[in-house]
């Protein structure tokens, strides 16, 4: 056994706040990104919700999902105008309440100042903050998010996100690190689909999955992972994968 | 009064089935895919849930989705390997017996002897389906998806997924249009969100959106976008908006 497998299993759930990504005027590029983030972290991503900018969906979904994993990220929502309505769901969904947060109001004020823009009410809006959240930096424009409980709340916007992203991670409880091999083969997936299944059987700590591709429109593939946050277990079922698909002449 | 509002609203629920896509191994191309569709032929997102490959999970979720939308959207998990386990969570769902259906196999047992190929027990696996389910047609590599009751499976590769999602098309009852208009600020946000929540409470028909966008990471603005099912309406209330913002100098 190594020290890895006495390490718990931390969990989180993502939570995509936007009418705009459900009407499919803006294709989301958060989920993919928090998702391999996490994985590289040690926190394994369980569920992703999307809903739309409506207050009880929104604080149904947190209050279920926060109940329920590690930890919730959410994106969207959190900016000026009347559409961003998170910080609000994220303080009814705590029982907490909401007002401009004099920390994040201290980050803003000189921001605005120095660049010669009013702190408008739109804008102090979003120095408004639930009652008990931490700040999350956001070093790209200034307006944080924050870290209310177990819930991360981030900006919808791609790179801010991201830097959000980095900014809270140290904060996290990571766990086991989910590790993965890919074996890549040039044959559809149907031909070696029951020996798979049998060698699952063999190694049922070790998930495995069965991926077809097209290469280029016109070669067309399987890439079989195995997955486990265990490294010898996931060794032995790789090998042993490896020399079944050699034995059949499939790799 | 348009015709158009007689309309019924039709509303839908993508469920993404994949351990490939939590692990950020694969990037989702789905989702967007078929919020587009799904909006430019009349049926309204509403929300998009994504959960890994685990019987409880798909079964639970398959059950509140379906019966609080018109339609389901599921994608992944219907290919012939050992993870592929969607129909069979469909047929729990509704509690319906799952068997090799004499029509999948009348289309799967000829293309795969015209390619020389072996109906392996695994192959055979995707030519089961739940009884009373419809076959959804797949023109790419002919294993059918289908629609139980109101639940639509269909693959998770995308050009698969893409030839079922038209395929299907056909027969959904579709409703009233979400018609979109977008205005194109080179504002910050900031700047507008006030006049702009404003118009939003003469407009309460109308959803209005604020996204900002930043182009060749260097020209930052701002898409105000106006939705509503109501033509007049939705010109109304973008006329207006226009007005106020040239008033003001921002457009």
């Amino acid at each position: 056994m190594t020290t890895q497998n006495h390490a718990e299993t931390v969990t989180a759930a993502v939570l995509v706040i936007g009418d705009e990504i459900l009407s499919g005027r803006t294709k989301d590029k958060n989920i993919g990104y928090i998702a391999d983030h996490l994985t590289a972290i040690g926190i394994q991503l369980a569920e992703v919700r999307i809903v739309p900018d409506i207050e009880d969906e929104i604080v149904t979904a947190v209050n279920l999902l926060r109940a329920r994993y590690t930890y919730v990220f959410t994106t969207g929502g959190i900016g000026p105008t009347h559409d961003d309505i998170t910080a609000d769901c994220i303080a009814k969904a705590f029982g907490a309440t909401i007002d401009v947060d004099p920390r994040a109001l201290a980050l803003m004020q000189p921001y605005y100042e120095k660049r010669g823009l009013e702190l408008t009410p739109a804008r102090l809006r979003m120095a408004r903050l639930p009652e008990g959240s931490e700040l999350v930096a956001n070093s790209v424009s200034i307006a944080p998010g924050f870290m209310m409980g177990n819930v991360v709340v981030m900006a919808g916007v791609p790179n801010i996100m991201q830097v959000m992203l980095d900014a809270v991670t140290p904060r996290l409880k990571t766990g086991r690190k989910m590790l993965s091999e890919t074996i890549e083969l040039f044959r559809p997936e149907g031909e070696i689909a029951d020996m798979f299944g049998a060698h699952q059987k063999d190694f049922p700590d070790v998930s495995m999955g069965s991926y077809p591709f097209v290469k280029d429109q016109k070669t067309f593939g399987t890439n079989l992972v195995l997955r486990s946050t265990d490294p010898d277990k996931l060794a032995a079922a790789t090998t042993g994968l490896r020399a079944k698909l050699q034995a059949t002449g499939k790799l």
